[in-house]
């Protein structure tokens, strides 16, 4: 089986890379190729048998998604975006990747005939909805969302589905939750004092809480996400039927919860470390946000994530600190 | 004020450019300039003193776009598009022109600077949603299309909220029910035959019927869609928000309803002028297609439909044939 991810280099497709890895199959099949793309070259992952391309590239550009496309990949994971707070910042940035980007990369599949039709996993953001919400927001709520990001995530499921149903290829959108704690520094997404705020704390480092401590949201972890999407490559195509884009299910809570959680499993000392700093933009941003799900269908077809917050936590502390607190 | 109708030629366009030069006005403004765009170019109206521009451009051409916006419209009645069942045989040309037209004329706007902010009305479809749907489908229902233009309509959609919310332009969306009864003769439109069953029995024609008689619809006349999207020019964007695509109100009634009205308005001879005869290709279209609302916000916004099928015909009759019957 050859897959190709887009967005390779990004946290989530690194994370994704290393799983397919250490599994060496997918739902089955043995991986005997991979293509990473990014628009920089995408880390190599270490002792994998299989020929693995890197490629330093342009979704957006219409050759590069060809190139891509031309090896004919079994399984496509298109995580390839800009985040939230950018596409808001940079609205045509915004629209030429994350919607030209995929549009280049569903038009070269649609275009390559002689049967093509693979598997395309697509990574969407429950952004796709605005607010106002009802008390839990149902599988067939509507997408209005109030960012561009969102807008730009939503137009690309609509084509995933029209691409789908005519039988260009089989797609599947996941609308990924707030994904925390994610590793590393921040990055631009407006979404990302979630994870700050039990990060650094655990690295002993000050974190800044830009919104107010009743903002509540919809979580999983990277490994739930990258469990996510590996499920929805597997997924039967008569299952999905014509809607396929999908709200993955996530832990429903307050910022006050997730810092009580933070001080349950690390402690007052460690809780300590969060200054509260109002962000205009992000709290706007955010207070759009939807944060309470029924997202019936993708819990039937077998999608799980964490059950608490605090399990959240304790998934950071075994994936990215070894399993220890800093004190 | 300038008036620019995009798809002047069609016939809702027709009908809209008539209205505006009878009125002369619009919402208590007059009328001083009129721009007419079409792929061909649009008749132009007699009897109007204004400046009326007729030009014959291709909207998704960026230039011809450009070009449309450089006289800085006030208001923009954006109608210009391929219909269903030709967005359906041709998924290229429906992209081009349902989508990448309107993205054209959206991005010409915004990128014109100077405070230039026009209203501009979009003509969207209740083929935006796809079935399975709810006994009556509230506003905040999911927009799940089963059709190529359904879901370029959808995309549209989006991005007339998100570049209204930026501030780009001032949007409406207004979700046209199936027009009928359309004058003239048949068009591509999977809809078509709504219109030629009451259409050509009063012409002393026969017509046919695609589809079972238990279809049902959600129906507004040509009169009734003109008067929709009048009204959405002289909306206040705050009565709106952010959710700038609306619903339109209309009759709900299956097929054989429609044909007892018809029996009931001009009697058995003219309505037993239908043959049935299935086309799958229509069935099938058409069978994914919504057939009741509840469109609360149009209705408080002060949108108007006719009361019954039998008052749809009667406007056909007037507008139309003058009032009289073919026996």
């Amino acid at each position: 089986m050859h897959i190709l991810i887009t967005g390779a280099a990004g946290m989530i497709g690194c994370k994704l890379t290393a799983r397919l890895v250490a599994d060496g199959a997918l739902h089955g099949r043995p991986i005997d190729r991979l293509t990473l793309l990014d628009v920089g070259v995408p880390p190599r992952p270490e002792n994998f048998a299989a020929p693995v391309e890197a490629v330093a590239a342009d979704v957006a550009d219409l050759s590069a998604a060809a190139a891509a496309i031309a090896g004919r990949p079994d399984v496509i994971f298109h995580l390839a975006a800009i985040v939230s707070g950018e596409a808001e910042l940079d609205f045509e940035k915004g629209m030429r990747v994350n919607f030209d980007g995929s549009r280049a990369l569903l038009d070269s599949i649609r275009t390559t005939g002689g049967g093509y039709r693979p598997r395309l996993v697509f990574s969407s953001s429950v952004a796709v909805f605005g607010a106002p919400f009802p008390e839990a927001i149902p599988d067939d709520f509507a997408l209005t969302p109030l960012t561009s990001y969102g807008t730009q995530k939503a137009m690309v499921e609509l084509m995933l589905a029209d691409y789908s149903r005519r039988g260009f290829l089989d797609g599947v959108g996941i609308r990924l939750p707030n994904i925390v704690v994610r590793p590393g520094r921040p990055n631009k997404a407006a979404s990302g004092f979630f994870s700050s705020i039990i990060r650094e704390p655990l690295n002993g480092e000050e974190a800044v809480l830009p919104v107010d401590d009743s903002v509540r949201s919809w979580n999983a972890s990277p490994r739930a996400a990258v469990g996510f999407l590996v499920h929805a490559a597997g997924l039967e195509r008569d299952a999905l039927g014509p809607r396929v884009n999908l709200t993955m299910p996530g832990v429903c809570c307050t910022v006050a919860e997730q810092i009580a959680a933070l001080r349950r499993i690390a402690g007052d000392k460690v809780a300590s470390r969060i200054r509260r700093e109002t962000d205009p933009l992000v709290a706007r941003i955010v207070a759009g946000w939807p944060s309470r799900f029924d997202p019936r269908r993708a819990r039937a077809l077998g999608f799980e994530a964490e059950a608490s917050f605090d399990e959240i936590i304790r998934v950071h502390i075994e994936d990215e600190l070894g399993g220890r607190i800093a004190a």
